[in-house]
């Protein structure tokens, strides 16, 4: 195992419970991680579809963690489906976000889906190795769902389609028109009629394959309907994008962890003390030790928050149809709670790791500058202002978070 | 039980396990919490010792929570004990800290004691509910032990001493000249020779009792002497001071807690929104929704890690003689991560309460300053800054902190 | 000249323009705050009404300083009156206030009154050195004033009536039932029907004499009335409030000031480095040095924009019957930059001076605390959140605040 | 002029002197900085060398501004200059970075140059249109002088050298070994034996011109060593370092304006509100108003110092030959001050702009990373930890900073 791969670990155990430790699972995810980090630098300048690593992904096995055991998957717990979410991110956030939402929409078939479907697709994404992607965004209404006899034409465009590109299978939302209301569907992505373009240009997350998907007389029979229009999501189905904001709050965490063991590496490694400091190694600066304790305390509570986030989560997901908008509205403050702290802890440990690293950090090689541009692109998922605003109403009015596609 | 009571309750049941909900002892802290919430601002305003609800706490029962169930106590974890404190806090900060200095001298007695001593004066804190005053502090050598043959003669002065005023016996250090080191001893508060001066004057923690206690020809008995001069401290011997560490650390929340639902309770109860801020509720306003939120954001995850140190402090402690170096040093980075985040709600909220409640929040009637007060005093006990520079140097390097009566 | 008062002095220069220092002005003050400065502790502790030190700011002189020289004034900028105001704030901010807001009563005269209010009235105020207090809320409408043939009737009760206690003339507003409209008058504080209640209970700003005001039949002749009910305040009338604002504004800035000179001069002659810094002056400390830079360039800055918000106001403020809603409107924004600034240096530094000074700098004889408290108390007056939400319209759109009692 | 540059200019009057406005220089680098915007995202993009761009500058006149009247310049101020920088720096901090460090060694020929030096150089500058380049550094011993009868030959390398590439002359340090001292000279760029390498690779400020330079056997004559070995520099000589430091504040307030215009422009013209906030523009938005107040007050105050420090600057420059080390040393702690201010506003403004202006907004086409990019690696030149200890040195001590390159 290379040294900064032993070193990323180390700092992780410190974060994580020791149980998890033994845990196959997390050896598979280092491990991959590791293979990931080979080429994340020069992946993450370059953009663009990671055809490659993705099969590596499939191959590990770990894409069937979120399926049942009844279905051949290995049911594993969020908790942990975070923590591989969370290794992942420390070298390749962008990858660890595909990952993460390929989870998300396997969730997704348990919250919605009926006893059929569950069968069906979750057996055939073990058997298969599916990948998921996603295409799901109730709010946008610009694919538009056309009522047939046994099913839907589906025609329009969906953006933001996060791990699309190189998809087997996608999660979708259309708009109905005779209702005013979406329905959310299963489809699988390679198919006449849908194409899904590689367009992504943000300056971070760049191998998220988030493209625009285009429909284009795209036929979607009724039993790949997990929820018709006009029908209310039940408090179960509610969940699941409480499941995409616990993903994010630890693919923020990755992306702190990273970028706090890079600089941590660089200081012991290859730092020189300032010329007027009075110390012979960087690490025994006292500004240096007391950045490193500030930049911690951001890091360590919000892995506290996000693990007993992940705890709850997976306490309320056994409940299946027995999910009430009480747990749902509990779960939702608990995330909120572990989201901002994470995207705080990101966005100030990508910052400021330079103020300790120092000028001669900041050469392309490095690519310390990939933390920063990533989790600043993915907080943006959704404003932290009204993040904050649903906490404090709950803090004093005990009101839960509406439940929407962001809280 | 008043409606004040209850919703300081109900923040509390936000923040801790469930199963500690159902604890006998958390049922009495509260009622305790209560009774001394009645004239809580009044005794803080005016100082001075507080005789009569110091026998509330002797007669509540929970002085012997820390003494082992071998001698007839209860055998509390450090969690629980932790809890109770910051249960107390919350109402009068003052109190607290000498319930919990309390226990930290019973601590003491099982770090430092031998077997003897543990069965005699345990037996004697849970049969005559001992209330235990701190005049510890070994780097102050203005109290000078003199060797006589079977003990030594106590000449000088103790400043600092928490809770010396009205407890029965003390916890005591003295220089030995010969040795050039401190003996650790443990003394009856009420003989000829021990005058212990009411004359704390620090505008916060004002009942602390914490005032300066004089030794004029103190005879201490050899069989009083726990840790005799020039002996080097086991690691379970300086296990004492992360106790003492974690007993603040719960303080700072506990006022954290209180100063939080008092803006709550004020906010809800009797603040009218801003003229011009076009809501009916002050509770209506984003910006003290969002205010709220943050304020929240410093306490809960300060709450976590200090239950996560408390529960570390637990295993430890019941290794007894086995504790390592490396267990007491790994407790001290975790109390230390703790400490310096609790260390900042406290701060934060207390002072930041006041733009959520307004002008006319500030009438002494209320009191609500006297969070800022007490915990503004009681977190400089030891400076967060080389509290800091300590974690930044394990974060580096590994090295834990040396110890000291203050890390 | 005592050594410490030389300090606040040297302070001082750093920060202010030095043209100033050559002022006559600025030397009284300085003797006149060197003197409130021996009882200020006491004072601010005690609380009440201070009597005697009102008469030695009567006989400084400075009660002039805003009547023009036509009246027998000193004709002073706002910026010099301003910059008395911090050199009184440093040490005494309760009497700092009264002053500041007795020349704001004196400006009101310029602002509201007419030819022969302002002679008659300025030229008293001259003449028999009146000290003005406030009794003007125009949104508290518990004053009614009754119309009468040649003046009204006054009945009802003001709150928060800064400096009222002792005062010669108060400024006042009425609420008239008939036009649903406030009235501006000045009227003697000292005459049957006024009773002034020094019942300020708040924990800071103790000595501000800001009590209730009760009314009781009390008659108002129409010559003392400065604007009659019904009339639509002119640009130049509403000047007044940015004035009130910059008083406070220099009122933060000079407690930061005080704050911070205390804290440099208990660091320079009292503290003692901690144990394990490895220096043997608390000054050679690189934390504390670092802390010293960061309050510094809290206070600074917000000096800057203080005295550059005080050289508009003198301009607009010369600018008189002319002085337009544009020139108003820039004023207040340049006065809100200021404020917030202030606002929370002086909130930061009176709160971070204990974690460079330590524990022992807790004593009551130092009353350090009082910054803390006096800062917190004024800087509730109007919310910040507002003041942000004022300057971020602006920013957006242009949008220069609406003209009210605190905007 | 675009719409985009005149608000650029707006946000710019709001900070500026009003007398400045009528500069013609101010005039004329708005139109540069208006050319340059039409392609400052591609090239930040893209890196290299702007050769184009360069002789826009160089045709733009502006080059001239800081050689003194009587040898063909303008003379301009530093307060003018800096301002200048600050204009090209809100769109083009690259660029912006050359032109100021070319005035920083046309200024070092003032600083350190004989008369004869001084005449031939300056005189040269102007005629030929000089673009000079850094390659100074005396902590960096790489590059050896030996010495010959009538100058030195030089060997070696330089690294950081800002303009280097495609400039005419150059201003260098050389290590002496006999005397184990520097020396500091100019030379032409464009020599054999001098190779200027096209290296730097930095992920912001990329077109920077900062690479290495090699010396490989070029003779330097005597005539164009401004100091020689061994020669103790002059109080005069050692403000160089404090122009450069002064120049990278402007920058950094620089790109903090242009951020801050880029992203209400974008607020203003393409942001739309958060589903949930309930308002139907984002400026309504009472979250993002508080924001754009929020940076505001960390931008507003940076420049009132900085335009203060560049009065100073000015002040002690004009001194000449008659600066003392008093002088000196004041001049470093104002500029310090600012350039800690204006490190921190660059800093946080090119981060929180993207919470405010939202996830479509991290589109490559708009750029806007570079604003944290280019501010990131620029405020890493010498540590902000080390600017803080020796404001705060000063302000216990009144110790000015030590003179070096740094400081």
């Amino acid at each position: 195992m290379s040294p900064s791969l032993q070193k990323i670990e180390s700092i992780d155990h410190i974060s994580s419970d020791q149980h998890q430790e033994r845990d196959d699972v997390l050896v598979i995810a280092r491990a991959l991680a590791q293979r990931l980090a080979q080429t994340a630098v020069e992946r993450d300048h370059a953009g663009g579809h990671a055809a490659t690593e993705r099969e590596w992904i499939r191959n590990s096995g770990l894409l069937t963690l979120s399926v049942p055991k009844e279905f051949g998957g290995q049911g594993a717990s969020w908790e942990t489906i975070n923590h591989v979410v969370r290794i992942l991110a420390q070298v390749d956030s962008s990858l660890a976000h595909v990952f993460g939402f390929h989870h998300l929409q396997v969730a997704g078939l348990s919250l919605y889906g009926n006893a059929q479907q569950q069968r069906r697709l979750l057996t055939a994404t073990v058997e298969k190795q599916l990948f998921w992607g996603n295409a799901l965004n109730p709010l946008d209404k610009r694919t538009v769902a056309a009522r047939l006899e046994d099913g839907y034409v589906l025609n329009g465009v969906k953006s933001f389609s996060s791990g699309s590109v190189g998809s087997d299978w996608l999660t979708i939302s259309a708009w109905d028109e005779v209702t005013q209301s979406p329905l959310i569907a299963v489809i699988p992505s390679k198919q006449p009629g849908i194409q899904i373009q590689s367009d992504w240009d943000a300056f971070g997350q760049k191998q998220t394959d988030s493209g625009n998907v285009h429909f284009n007389q795209v036929f979607l029979p009724d039993d790949l309907v997990l929820q018709p229009p006009a029908k209310k999501p039940t408090a179960q189905a509610t969940v699941r994008s409480q499941i995409a904001q616990l993903i994010m709050t630890n693919l923020y965490l990755g992306i702190g962890l990273g970028a706090f063991e890079a600089a941590r590496t660089y200081t012991k490694e290859q730092a020189k003390p300032w010329f007027s400091s009075g110390v012979e190694r960087s690490s025994d600066d006292l500004f240096i030790q007391r950045r490193y304790a500030e930049l911690w305390l951001l890091l360590k509570p919000a892995i506290a928050l996000a693990d007993q986030a992940g705890r709850e989560l997976q306490q309320v997901f056994e409940k299946g149809a027995l999910i009430t908008a009480e747990d749902r509205g509990s779960l939702a403050i608990s995330v909120a709670e572990a989201k901002c702290l994470a995207h705080r802890a990101g966005i100030e440990i990508s910052t400021q790791l330079f103020d300790i690293t120092g000028a001669r950090s900041t050469s392309e090689k490095f690519g310390f500058d990939r933390f920063w541009r990533n989790v600043r692109v993915h907080t943006l998922h959704d404003p932290i202002d009204y993040k904050l605003r649903d906490l404090g109403r709950y803090l004093l009015d005990g009101t839960v978070p509406e439940p929407t596609p962001y809280s």
